[in-house]
Formats: structure tokens, C-alpha cells, sequence
């Protein structure tokens, strides 16, 4: 890290807006609104769209029952075999494990559900269920995208404190998992320490994040525990959660992978028990198929979690992806990967379990129109699903290869739209309007522009985006063109100038960095007082 | 216009894909699919999103009726007056025509329901009923963007044709209304014809259009059955439909328009019943409210239209577009323009009518990320809801202001991802995979990537855009970061140099030419032969 960012004079919540001339009246109205009337907000219940029939959710469970029961998973490590083993399932000689259908009927009715996912700031903290709708970021992108160069460079420590503290002040982005990977630390536990500690310096939302090998977990427990003001306190709200890829699809537990769980089982972390087959290469082609054997993984590893420890908090983690099968690449932005996401999302509702899966990826490499319709289609998809837990859906490019800071402002507009379809049409008598209509056709002028119904739904119905251009040729002309990405540019560095997030004090960082000397590498960046 | 496009060697089919190299590959796989295999077409099944529920649709429809009977319409021409009073419409002391509910509930009974929208060729037919689902161009746009020059310059003729010729080979955009308005012609009656005219020459597919007086279809009529062959043939393949703003938003006959629509239905043509009410301008700001005014001015379009004809094709075109609350300009991109399309597609499908509402209208002034989101947003919802016409969908900014030439172009694979969205997902023996995935597992290759299955899927199952890039940020760099506008601006150039459908003969349009002399502005463009 070459610049510390001291900035003592900031808060938390120094989101401003621009002014000036008639964008005052904009800017006031469009000023920020008590939670409970504001059009949009974390958690609303989508649904609407069901990409499958119940039947066809009826089937595919039980192609998933079948496949636990008859090909199970190879490649488990002694503890996993030992677990899984004692809770009912069945160690063959080819050595693969093997599900009995009451084991996995069982597991699916004891699992947590219902549960919070919380934050380091309880206003952040999410409850994962049913349908409602939660977005946020994710991924392990080693590029970042240089909107200015039109580079891909590599991806920093920096560059996550920095996503996290743009994501602090981001209504739309609900939480945070690490989008990137910091390349500038190859020691493996450094780089899972100093991720952690960046993520949850940067922001006061829940973080994900992941850990390569078990004994990397101890070290960051002793930080969150210490942040948290102690095990306890960290274990009633545990604010970070483990993304664990505890499978290498098709059907294979990842050694490594399920150390870090069997750790953070026993650490308090939840985990999102995330399978990522990719549709074409690691997974079945056919939609259907993929969305089987993702099913089947992530059950596998619930029955595990659920072994370990009865009613752990897990996620419903099927993340299958889409590959282009002319080339065998990733398409993160393709069609079929919003009907995988969609399905997967109906799958954690057939089991009212909380359901997380991807959507928002973009194969365009710069946030340009590509990328654009790519993410809209897909994440107002996924959102109109009822995905509890939509990952990806801010700053990611290239399916996921390049992670780009403005895209997380502009994103965040995007969702805010999403949020409002998600919310959709309130039909009530009020709602109606033949009141309305009448008094207006009949008595009044004959349009509803100064109406009182007008003036009352302006903030409460309609969703206002940031960042977004609405002007009138003429008006855009006169502005001088703006352009997106360049008022992007300019947010991100007002921002990222200013925002210090300051949740953690600073006698308590002047500890850690004492304890944990060297790990830490993030020079101190304004927090703590 | 200035330059003529003579260009005698080209056919209308010229559409040509990029290759080199490893691109060879790609372009191979990617070459045109047999009608019946390919992923995506016009005219697949929607219907999976559902903004509102059965009983919304019912209290929608019982507002509607009450709004017709106490409120009705008002400025209504003689001739109207005396159809709809015919029928048992009142005429008020008010100057307000008020629809009894038995007579809204029986022209909607007896309206004219499951027919085609034909093409001039009877490929792009489109069976306009229940959830099938069609793309299409529409508006009437003052500016053409520039992207080269970052411009909003006037329309002109030339630019209709050009987008015609351009739609007539882009195949997820099923049919083409005029999107723009020349600038270059100011008197109505040329303006009209010459629309119609390059409209109609420079696209097979089916056309929509717009007549600013009754006495300008006259000319047009006799154009249209002289390219069909005889009147006779027009009126059993009707190949443009009449786009009419019959009503002024709110509840308000359009006197001019009226006079068109019944020129139209008395020469054959079929009527798109427009209603473009603004929420909170024209109609209420509540979203539910701007549908019931919307759905009560098309049916009171729909009982004059049968007034007039008994059985008379008419489009149920209810498209409420939303206000900036904060501006009072409008926002086509907007989370609440999705809702309202979305609504209006059901209201539809609840009378079971054709329906057509407009969704893609980006308020960006240009191809970039914030137009890319908003088209997909609105687009792939519209698309979901099952709507039958999709108007605006490809081409249009600045809420309707300005059309894109290579908008057109990128839209198009915009579209073809919505369509596979659409399409959903198969769920059979056979795609949920239980045989591929043991067979791969316990005796194969532990991936997928050579998978008869896989192979076979690779071209029914998967859309492949035809523009956008997919490329590693790697490949992407090696290629020189090609930038998708760029390639829409050549694929553009290429396509207008070189195609120039003839499907209408050089000798009829040397008639065409004789007979309606200087009315004829377009110069001579490759047709005929």
C-alpha cells in the first residue's frame, strides 16, 4: 500500500448530492426519505416471476434425492467422512459418500431457517427468508476495471477497502462479500487476514469472505471476536459470513474448502455452502440438469453443516453458472444464467431454506451498453425471483474477472430500479384512483399534475436514481454532455477521499494492529477516534 | 435527400458475420439454425411474470367499467358520436359519451381476438395472442443520435428507410413501426406517405405507421393495395397496421385521430388502439390508477372500432408511459414504466386481446450502461409478462426523443436474450440430467465439456448474440478492446451499403413513381429489378 488515507474530519455517512440552480429543487426532493415511506429498501419480497411450474420443482427434488442416494460425493476428508458418517450416510468402497433420502429429508426440515444475517450496524442486518429480496456484491475477480485507461489492472488490498467503503454509502447494495482478490499479497494468510480486515473496516454492512485453508480461520475469529467486544457478542451477531466453495462440481468435496468450514462451523461464521458448477463444463448443458446437480451439492453440504453442528446458520448456496459452449468461457451476463439463477432461487423457497446465487455479471468488460442490459436482465431477474441473497450484483465484469469500483455507483442506481419492480403495484381502492379520475375528467383540470394523490406518491411510489441521467436532449446538451462514467469517476474519488468508516475505534485498531502486527497491511485509513 | 443508395447487386438476406482466425469456429457454430432449432423466435410463450394477481386484474377491470359508464369520453367527432350511440352509447348534456358496462363487456366478447399480424412476408407473420411475445420498433423520434459525434441531429426520411433496411435483417426484432418522424418533410400529406413508403420498402416484416388526417389514407390505401396486388389481397394479409392516438389521455377523444382511425378500419387496416396517457401528468400518478384509465380509454377504442366494424382487427395498445414526479418529464427507462407495461400485458391477457405497450425506451441519451439497464430491465419484463407487441423496444432514447441506428443493431441481441428468457427453462427426463450426471461422475471424465449432451444443446439451447462480446479480458485486450458501439457503427455502414430488398418489383415501383409523381421523396434505392 504506497497512500494512507487519513481523513479525520468524515463520517460514515457523508453520501452528498450535487446542487446547483433547478437541480436544487431536484436534489431536495430528492433528499433521503424516513425508511418507512422510501419507495424502495432491503428485503422487499419479490416472487412474481417463477421460472418453474411447482411440478417442475417437485421433480427436480426428487432427481437431486435420487442422485445423493446413488452417486453421492467422492473425495471427502476423514473428519467430513466421520460426520457425515455418524448423522446416517453411507462411505462406499469406490469412496464416495452416499445420502440416504430420510438423511437428506430430515436435514432440510432441522436446518436453520428464518435466520438474520447481520451487520456491524443493525440497521444493515438482513433477515433471509421467504422471498425477500437482498442484493450485494461478491466474487474473486483479480483484475480491476480502469475505466479511464480502459485497462484491466490487478486487483489490491486497496482496492477492497475501497469497494467496501463506496458500498457503505450505497442504498441499493445490501451487503458486502469480497469482490476481488488482493494480488499484492501472495502469502496466503496474510491475504485472507488483511481481506477480512479490509472488508470489515470498510463497511458497517455484512461482509463475506473466504479463507483457503482451516488454520487461516483462527486468526481472523480472534479479530472478529475482538471487534465484536468479545465470542459472545460476535456469536449472537456473527456480521461476517464464510463463502465456502466446499464442492468441485460435479459432486466432489474440496479438501481444503471443507476444512475452513468444519472451522468456521465451530467458530460461529455462518457459511453460504456455495457450489459453482458451470452449465457446459463442470455441470450437466441442459438448464434443468444444471440446476439438479447444484441442488444436490448444496445439500450435500448442508447435511454436512448439519452434522457438524445441528442448526448452524447456512446458505442455500447454488451458484451454477453458464459457459458458452463455442469456446467453453464463462458468459455471466447470458440469458441462461438468469433462468439458472431464477430457478435456484425458487429451489431455497421449495425448501424454505435461505437461497443465495449470483446474477449481475457482465461479459463486457467496461461498463458499457453490453453490460448494462446484461446486468438489468439478470439481476431484476434474480430479484424478481424472491433470491433472498442476489451476489454479484454490483461492480462485476468480465464474468467475474474484473471487478469495477464506478460500476458500484452505477449499479447501485440499477438495483434501486430492481428494488422497485420487486416491490411492484399496489392495487388498493385508493390505488385505483377512479376518485381521480373522476374529479379531474369532470371538475378539475384535466391533468393530475399538481393532483394531491400526484404529490403524495412522488417520493413514496417512485424511485429516483442517483447518479442516472434523465435530462431532455436539449437540457444534456446544454450540461454539455455529461457522461455516466465520468460523474462515476468523479463520485468515486469524492467518496473514497472523504469516507472513513469509523464503526471500529481506534484504540481498539491500535490493539489489533499490536497483536497482529505485521498480518496487518492496510495502512490505518481513518477509522477509529 | 441527397444521396441515392443504387446498390443492384445485394440481396435482403446479406447478413453477414465476422470471421478470422479462431473466429472461424464461432462463426461456424454460430451460423443460422433451422427455424424449428433455434433458440430463440418470434412468438414464444410468456407469461412467467405476473405483476398483478387475478384478483388485481378483476378490480382493475370492475374500476374501468365504472369509469366508462359515469365518466366517459369527451370530444368525440359526429361520426363518432353517431357509431357509439348506435351501438347504445350515451351522449350527454356534458358533451360525454358514457359506455354502458353490457356494452363494454359485450364488444369484448365479440372484438376480434387470435388473428395475425402479417408480414409481406408470410415469414414474419405473427399470430398476435394469449402469451406469445413479439419485439418490435415504434415511436416518433425529432432527433436521430449521432454516437459518432455524441449528436441528437434531426430525423429524416432516409433514416426511416435506414432502419427499416437494418430491422428487415436483425432477427429478434419481429416487426417494424415507424420509430422516427422526418424532419426533412414538412407537409403532413408527403410526410405520411413517404413514412409509410420507406417503411414499406425497406422491410418485409410487418409495418405499423401513423396518418395525421383522415383524407392522407386515402393515397396510402391505394399504395398498400398496389404493392399487395390488388385490394383484395391487402385486406386478407394486411401488412401495416395503423398506429392511432385516438384518445387524448385523460378520457378525451383525439378528433384528427378518429378521423383516421375510421378511414383505416374502412380500408382494411388494422388498428393499433393507442392510449399514451403520462402517469401523474395525463393520467394518475398511482400505477394502478394510470392502468385503469389506460385499459377504460382502449376499450372505449375498442367499442368504436366495433361500432364502426363489427370484428375489425384492433390491438389493445394501452401504454401508459410515467413521469419524472420531480420534473414532469418523462421517464421511459424507469422502474415504474416496467410495472405499468408489465400491468397492461395482463390486462390483456385477462380480456384476452391482443395487447401491445411499449418497453426498452432508455432515458440515456446515448448507447451506454444506463440505456443498456434500462432496455433490459424493460424489455426482459415485458417479455416475461407475456405481452404479444412490444413496441419501442429497439433503437429509442432520451425517453422517446431520439432512435439509434446501432442501437438497433446492439438491441438486437438485447432482445434475442430476452427472447431466451422468455423461452424458459425445459424441465424432461431427459434435461434433468440424472443419467448424464452419474454417467459422468462414475465412469466418465468428471466433466461435461465432450458430452453428447452437451454437444446436442449447444445450438437449440443456448442464444449466442451475434454483436456482443464475450471475450477474456485477455482475448479482449490481444484484439485491441474492440468497443461494441464501434462494431455497431461498421456492422451499420456494411448493412446499409449493401442491402436493398427488392420485394417490391422495380416496375411496380416505376407505376408507384408515375402515379403518385412528386408525392414520392425517396430517391430510388435498390428495390426492384
Amino acid at each position: 500500500m504506497s497512500v494512507a488515507l487519513e481523513q479525520p474530519d468524515s463520517t460514515t455517512d457523508s453520501r452528498s448530492r450535487r446542487s446547483g440552480g433547478r437541480e436544487a429543487r431536484r436534489a431536495m426532493r430528492a433528499a433521503p426519505l424516513a425508511d418507512d415511506i422510501r419507495p424502495v429498501r432491503a428485503g422487499l419480497e419479490g416472487g412474481r416471476y417463477k421460472a418453474l411450474d411447482q411440478n417442475d420443482l417437485e421433480r427436480i427434488h426428487e432427481a437431486v434425492l435420487t442422485l445423493l442416494e446413488t452417486v453421492g460425493f467422492a473425495n471427502a476428508i476423514p473428519s467430513c467422512i466421520e460426520a457425515l458418517t455418524r448423522v446416517g450416510a453411507s462411505y462406499g468402497d469406490d469412496g464416495r459418500i452416499r445420502f440416504p433420502r430420510e438423511l437428506v429429508l430430515s436435514t432440510i426440515k432441522n436446518a436453520a431457517r428464518h435466520f438474520t444475517l447481520h451487520g456491524q450496524d443493525p440497521k444493515h442486518d438482513m433477515k433471509v427468508q421467504g422471498k425477500r429480496v437482498h442484493y450485494g456484491t461478491a466474487g474473486a475477480a483479480v483484475h480491476v476495471v480502469d475505466v479511464e485507461k480502459r485497462e484491466y489492472r490487478e486487483s489490491l488490498l486497496q482496492d477492497i477497502y475501497d469497494a467496501a467503503r463506496l458500498v457503505e454509502g450505497l442504498d441499493n447494495i445490501h451487503f458486502f462479500q469480497r469482490p476481488m482478490v488482493p494480488r499484492d499479497i501472495p502469502d496466503p494468510l496474510d491475504m485472507d487476514f488483511n481481506t477480512l480486515y479490509a472488508c470489515v473496516m470498510g463497511t458497517t454492512k455484512h461482509v463475506g469472505t473466504s479463507f483457503t485453508v482451516r488454520e487461516n480461520v483462527a486468526p481472523a475469529l480472534e479479530l472478529l471476536y475482538a471487534i465484536a467486544g468479545g465470542e459472545e457478542n460476535f456469536r449472537a451477531r456473527p456480521f461476517v459470513s464464510n463463502s465456502n466453495c466446499f464442492v468441485v462440481p460435479p459432486m466432489k468435496f474440496a479438501e481444503d474448502a471443507c476444512g475452513v468450514l468444519e472451522a468456521c462451523v465451530a467458530g460461529g461464521i455462518p457459511i453460504l455452502l456455495l457450489s459453482a458448477g458451470q452449465a457446459g463444463a463442470t455441470a450437466p448443458a441442459a438448464i434443468a440438469g444444471a440446476v439438479v446437480q447444484a441442488v444436490a451439492e448444496v445439500l450435500a453440504g448442508l447435511v454436512y453443516v448439519n452434522a457438524l453442528k445441528p442448526g448452524h446458520p447456512a446458505i442455500f448456496g447454488t451458484w451454477p453458472f453458464v459457459s458458452d459452449l463455442r469456446t467453453g468461457a464463462m458468459s455471466g451476463g447470458s440469458a441462461e444464467q438468469a433462468l439458472l439463477t431464477s430457478a435456484c432461487a425458487q429451489m431455497a423457497q421449495f425448501y424454505d431454506l435461505p437461497g443465495g446465487s449470483a446474477a449481475g455479471m457482465a461479459d463486457s468488460k467496461l461498463p458499457d451498453i453490453q453490460s448494462g442490459y446484461e446486468k438489468g436482465i439478470t439481476t431484476v431477474m434474480a430479484g424478481l425471483s424472491g433470491l433472498n441473497l442476489i451476489y454479484e450484483s454490483a461492480g462485476m465484469h468480465a464474468s467475474l474477472l474484473g471487478f469495477c469500483l464506478e460500476s458500484l455507483i452505477i449499479d447501485n442506481d440499477m438495483l434501486g430500479q430492481c428494488l422497485r419492480c420487486v416491490r411492484g403495484i399496489e392495487v388498493t381502492d385508493e390505488a385505483l384512483s377512479i376518485d381521480t379520475i373522476t374529479e379531474v375528467c369532470m371538475n378539475g383540470p384535466g391533468h393530475y399534475l399538481g393532483n394531491e394523490q400526484t404529490l403524495r406518491l412522488m417520493q413514496t411510489e417512485y424511485f429516483y436514481p442517483a447518479v442516472a441521467d434523465r435530462y431532455s436532449p436539449k437540457e444534456w446538451g446544454e450540461k454539455g454532455k455529461p457522461d455516466l462514467l465520468q460523474k462515476a469517476i468523479e463520485e468515486k474519488k469524492k467518496v473514497l477521499a472523504t469516507r472513513f468508516p469509523r464503526h471500529v475505534p481506534r484504540h481498539l485498531d491500535d490493539q489489533l494492529r499490536l497483536r497482529f502486527g505485521n498480518l496487518i497491511q492496510l495502512p490505518r485509513s481513518g477509522m477509529g477516534g
